[in-house]
């Protein structure tokens, strides 16, 4: 075991600056899924070039057929030790709704120890603690344990659509003997977490139309199928009483978790009370007879992630709308595929409303991801298990994740590398929402964490 | 009969002064549903009674409580003249959306005979043509046959919340023999209309809340209830099967139509072929073995207006929305009343989502009126027949009206005086949709109709 405490003060006296540069890149409104940012998108990637050259890597821009990726390299380990890649991502979600942020989304602020901006958590924060950690090495040291390859791509939050060709294309220059990411949560706080599962996505947009334009909805309503009404009664039939989905084949491809899995989930300390009470709900949801971490881990979703038709502002506009709206996303579970699911929505979608109803619908597939498990074994996953267990105090706990990181199985699958994954985000950061955080002190631990990871996996790997 | 050729040379000789005028009214954007237009409501009020004046009526600005009426009076008619009293609005619809207009909302501009812009037909076109048969006689003349009062409210399209208290607080002052009211369509070009029906309305605005917060849809979906997909499954029970509305004792007040009334809308030429191609859709909808006119003008609906939850912009974001908002209304017909409707519609959306359901359902009514059918006997009527005849060259038909006029059955109630319904719009004029137009001949024609009423109905009166 190597002796980290040179790790921890160097973390230590570069902190101020360290978390200044991470205000810096996060006061950056990379929102890829808006063409107006386009162009905080570009200075957003070429921050991040400027921040790794900084620390003594070598690092470009790297075009993408969308947003560009950023590649930052340093080879100059010793012979027979690994390369890792790091993989992160510099894009954010669009911040809306703007009104519901206690303090402005791109302007960072911590408050009671943590750190309120979009892109803190996921995944900007995240990405930085690598970088924190890397640039301790460069100090403490003057070298790495280890090649490292950090790839942040600037698509996640939109598919990353560009990605898995990136890594076809530079399959050689991204070559490695392990990949870990850093975007996602931790159980609990004090709980370091090591994710055995992700759910893959399955994101589509779908359009009904009627009347070629909107109309009078006192002249012509009762003889005009409404679309709005028509979109609300197929969507209402995308479950069942149960809470299943109700659509045809939707349960064929999921194989179920190992038992062991399954097992431990159940051990963890989760109180369903808390957990509504945090969101505010009376009541929770989801299919029957399932335990919450269970139908939020291992199982397939199907939610209305936005909907709109008609006249929305205030007061009253008596109009028949001439078309509705919906974005309709599934999670999926191994082995279930996003190709595979389109194929079923359109289907349900084509028989709840066929050309005789009145109404057409189009559906358009916005993006996809594949489910994925980890397999637990070998020196990345041991090498995580001492990190975390060194930095944070304890054992990691194994979790599962309700969320997508669509790349992970690419990563597997084109590099023949296992990937771990080790985040410190904690539930109710509010990713994806206004007023989303991380933990500064989790922010530290994780880059401490990231530091030892980089000693133990050396440690461990014999090519 | 009295001769007319004298009204039809001064609205001939005024026509281009009269159609600069109301490009000028049509120009302010009075759309009373949205607080940053009460400006512009305040200036068209000022800009409509300055009109009045300039043809020779006294009138003023009111105050209501909400945007102001404007009242114009003639009372120096020979003893033993009527008062006939003309009612219309000056506020017109919401433009949204604005990118599908031809010509800017309000840009009043002439394609084809027609005459494009918010409120052409909706009622500031039709409100002018009685300005304009009024302004013909004081020109032809230098007098009225008749007394005059003409209210112009600014609130018809939110819901004439302040018509009824204003009609009853200045009773003596709106005291007449008659109410005529242009603010409908005519059945088909060249059949003049004179309208039995309106449907009443009564519209919501229904909000469900979930979790206080927007969601990350992977880290969440599967457990929580999306108050968009609850909201749209409740909205789905709101009709059944065969198209009539499933809310318990929905249709106990319906009372049905006189068969004669039936019988006469069955002789009315009408395709239902051209109805739905006029529109773009493949089918029509509605309540199951009722014909399209009858759906139209003898039934009660239930429509979605207006839908937003969640993301709704360019790209996927994977968010399980905090809320979702539906605005639904329903037409009433006699003698179904918008209170009974609200209990029975709060009541129906509290049995789909009780408290139990993880998700709370609130309902706001934004407004309602009353359902009305005419008396179709009596002098304004046969003063009505005869004007129409004369204008239009044949005799008018007598038709039923999808929408809505609240305050219908408030002038019958409150002044105890027949209501006339005579309209110019044609079918396809869009009224509340973007390009609203009206016929530029039959607004012409609808103010010589007009000019030609108030001789004619002075003609038949007898006190």
């Amino acid at each position: 075991m190597t002796s980290h405490a040179d790790l921890i003060r160097a973390l230590d006296e570069r902190d101020t600056a360290d978390f200044s540069a991470l205000f810096d890149f996060l006061r950056i409104p990379s929102v890829s899924a808006r063409s107006e940012y386009t162009g905080d998108m570009a200075r957003a990637a070429d921050w991040l070039a400027h921040a790794m050259r900084g620390i003594g890597l070598e690092a470009a821009v790297l075009p993408t057929g969308g947003h560009p990726a950023v590649l930052g390299e340093w080879r100059k380990a010793p012979p027979g030790a690994p390369t890792l890649l790091i993989y992160g991502h510099y894009d954010v979600q669009p911040p809306e709704p703007l009104e519901l942020w206690t303090s402005p989304a791109f302007e960072p602020t911590i408050r009671d120890g943590k750190l309120f901006a979009r892109g803190s958590v996921d995944d900007k924060g995240q990405l930085w603690a690598h970088v924190m950690a890397l640039s301790a090495h460069m100090r403490a040291r003057g070298t790495l344990p280890l090649n490292v390859v950090i790839l942040a791509e600037g698509e996640e939050e939109v598919g990353s659509d560009h990605l898995a060709p990136f890594i076809a294309t530079h399959r050689e220059r991204l070559a490695c003997d392990a990949v870990v990411i850093s975007d996602s949560a931790m159980f609990a706080e004090g709980m370091p977490s090591i994710l055995s599962s992700l759910r893959g996505l399955a994101y589509f947009e779908v359009t009904v139309r009627g009347p070629s334009t909107d109309l009078h909805s006192g002249m012509y309503g009762g003889a005009v199928v409404n679309p709005a009404m028509a979109l609300a009664r197929a969507l209402a039939t995308l479950h069942d009483k149960r809470g299943r989905i109700a659509m045809k084949g939707f349960y064929d491809r999921v194989r179920p978790f190992p038992t062991a899995v399954l097992k431990g989930m159940r051990k963890l300390p989760h109180s369903d009370t808390r957990f509504r009470k945090a969101l505010g709900v009376r009541a929770l949801g989801g299919e029957a007879g399932k335990t919450t971490l269970e139908k939020l881990w291992t199982r397939p979703t199907c939610e209305i992630n936005g909907m709109l038709s008609g006249y929305t502002g205030e007061g009253a506009k008596t109009v028949l709308p001439g078309e509705a709206m919906a974005k309709v996303s599934f999670r999926l579970v191994p082995d279930q595929r996003p190709d595979v699911v389109e194929r079923q929505f359109k289907a349900h979608l084509m028989r709840q409303l066929p050309a005789s109803s009145g109404v057409t619908v189009s559906v358009k597939a916005l993006h996809g991801g594949a489910p994925w498990r980890a397999d637990l074994d070998g020196p990345i996953f041991d090498a995580a298990r001492a990190a975390l267990r060194n930095a944070f105090g304890r054992d990691p706990v194994i979790v599962g994740e309700g969320g997508s990181i669509p790349v992970v199985s690419d990563f597997e699958r084109l590099l023949k590398a296992p990937v771990l994954l080790a985040g410190f985000g904690l539930p109710g950061e509010n990713a994806h929402a206004p007023d989303e955080w991380i933990g500064v002190d989790n922010l530290r631990r994780g880059a401490r964490a990231m530091a030892f990871l980089y000693d133990e996996f050396a440690a461990r790997y014999s090519p």
